[in-house]
């Protein structure tokens, strides 16, 4: 059987007329011979009308009632969807996660998908039907609604094109696909064709919010390919594969920037073991994200200096969790409220000398000061001033010629 | 173990500030000991809008996704009560019909409610817990959702109150109780203490929407007293019960009145076995729905007139297919748009004598001509000129002592 899993995000499926053109979208898939399988999130707006009302009711709702009042979302996106092809003639029905079952693990709001049960979907593919499936939502053991925290709805897709073995999984949402850095932010960005996984979970990441991290990952680990396209216009999308799917003719694939983060210096830390852990252990304890973390090596073998990187939302927070632990031991406290973090990512930098040395040049040809530098293998991250943002994007993007 | 249900209809639940009076309502009961066993309808509107969107899509939307669609009304409703009560720090979850589950038969959007498995409610009830189920739904053979077709939540709360042996059933409404005549017609018009079920059924098919026959005569035939109240305003409402249980003083309970209902006479029909079928027969295949019907003795033997009553919004068709059927022969159509049905309704009036004489002589004295009239052992109907409605009530009203 060839598989494919169409996965409809929220905008995608944000009004009735839009669900017309997802049910044509799902039939031309049909009509290649695919046996499909069609993955819905909410109409675009009811998960936060239903949430809303819930936070009117209390600040803190019961997660089990908040599982079963949101997963009514994707119920009604997917009844439509269905609807809508069955109108068209075509052999559809929905399919909510307790009907397969689709179960979860975990809290309430923040469930795992482990098991898809197969029988029944693979039964109704086999007859010609279309099945509609729930997604972001599954049962547990006691036959409670779930809602899946991370990935929502794409993770459902994925999985089932795991379980399913399915030739492809494409994610449907209102943007063409990824791009070469933030359309937004620069013009001449450009959409990517092929792009690796770990080049995807560098973006995903570090702000192309196409799709989550989790998902990507889940389908590296079962080396699904991705298509990301819009369902808006009929254009060839994103293709998220492994690298050597990919002929790569560029060392750079895409330049991600941050914005919302700040910078927090520690000046005059003591140098000895169980410092950097009295820091991040209450941070971390207090929901912190800590993300660059940049300790230089102290002159005097005594004292060294620490920077590290949060979002600017958790600013205030840190500041007391820092200033009030005793076990913290520094001499002088200094904050940047408005940081950018700018990051060039390409599998081809592995083989390729002197990225970084043409990185820091065109930024410093514009006269962009570099205040903390962090890289991997796929990738290097600067931080900036965030005024500098659009100028640093604009510069690197030409000088890794991906404005081509 | 003491049971008390209680359903709360769209409007109870219209609004999350509705929501929060629902749970201090149920939490009141819960106070006297009562095991409290909770239904709930979907927030006044909620299903409509739903309705309406898949009216978009299809004008013959799919029954079986229309059920699935239209459900999540009451799965929205229910886990906004449940997370409500839970948060004011009781023991309370939403219940879903497939989790129960309430199984039905029958066609979708009009399946009829055949078993409500206990044991998951029961184990919960002696848990002390308060279980919110979805009302007018339910999961056939197939594991589909299915909406049940008449008495919607009320037909599901009857029957809870049945299967759990519940020492009452409380419907809370936007209305005080049954008043003995619409408040909208005749301002007179005084709330019911206590009524039986036969009364009731009378009153609710002729024109008193508080609630579906279907779901009186379940409670009829179950022997459940039905309490019908506000959910707005504290005070006692109607009591629906066994004839047994009233000390009833009045020989009429009740009067009510329909309007939009017209006239059809045809003169001049064959006096012959199989006429009548003739001309029901089509109307009924049309859904036409006849109601009085009254047919005058031949004088010559030969020929007769036949008189019957419909909605006025099938008039036109009527005439139509009385008009183009070869087998229906008579001489004249006439037809009157406009005509009230006025009954009174009192299980009374089996043993008290001369109830018809007063109900006419009263009409009579305000110059209120009677078209047909109709009888049943414990109703008296006559048609009127729509004009004279509000008239008819007033008097009437009068005559059998409704004011006091």
């Amino acid at each position: 059987m060839k598989i494919v899993v169409l996965k409809f995000g929220g905008t995608s499926v944000g009004s009735i007329g839009k669900i017309k053109k997802v049910a044509d979208i799902i039939n031309e898939h049909k009509k290649k011979n695919y046996k499909v399988i069609v993955v819905s999130s909410a109409m675009s707006g009811v998960t936060n009308e239903l949430v809303k009302k819930s936070q009117e009711i209390s600040e803190n709702f019961s997660d089990e009632e908040y599982d079963a009042l949101v997963s009514s979302g994707e119920q009604i996106a997917c009844s439509l969807i269905a609807g809508s092809l069955v109108h068209k003639g075509l052999k559809a029905r929905s399919w909510l996660a307790w009907q397969i079952p689709i179960f979860t693990k975990g809290l309430h709001k923040n469930s795992r998908i482990v098991k898809i049960n197969k029988n029944k979907i693979l039964h109704y593919l086999k007859e010609g039907g279309i099945p509609i499936i729930t997604g972001f939502q599954g049962i547990n053991n006691s036959h409670r609604v779930t809602t899946i925290g991370r990935g929502g709805s794409d993770a459902t897709a994925i999985l089932l094109a795991k379980f399913f073995k399915a030739e492809r999984c494409i994610i449907y949402t209102d943007v063409e696909g990824v791009y070469t850095t933030d359309p937004n932010k620069l013009k001449k960005a450009k959409k990517i064709k092929t792009i690796s996984y770990e080049e995807m979970l560098e973006m995903a990441s570090l702000g192309a919010k196409v799709m989550q991290p989790v998902s990507i990952q889940d389908a590296r680990l079962n080396r699904i390919d991705i298509e990301v396209k819009s369902s808006f216009v009929n254009k060839s999308g994103t293709l998220i594969t492994k690298r050597s799917n990919i002929i790569n003719n560029k060392i750079i694939t895409g330049i991600s920037s941050t914005h919302n983060d700040s910078k927090v210096t520690l000046i005059g830390v003591k140098d000895k073991p169980g410092v950097a852990a009295s820091i991040f252990k209450p941070l971390s304890k207090n929901s912190i994200n800590v993300d660059m973390v940049v300790q230089n090596i102290s002159a005097n073998g005594k004292e060294t200096d620490l920077t590290f990187t949060i979002k600017k939302d958790d600013l205030f927070k840190t500041k007391k969790i820092i200033r009030e632990n005793k076990n913290i031991e520094y001499r002088k406290l200094l904050f940047t409220k408005g940081v950018s973090k700018i990051s060039i990512i390409g599998v081809g930098m592995v083989t390729t000398p002197g990225v970084t040395f043409r990185m820091f040049q065109a930024l410093a040809k514009k006269k962009i000061n570099i205040q903390v530098i962090s890289t991997s293998e796929i990738k290097i991250s600067v931080l900036i001033d965030k005024f500098d943002t659009k100028k640093a994007l604009a510069v690197l993007h030409k000088e890794f010629r991906l404005d081509k």
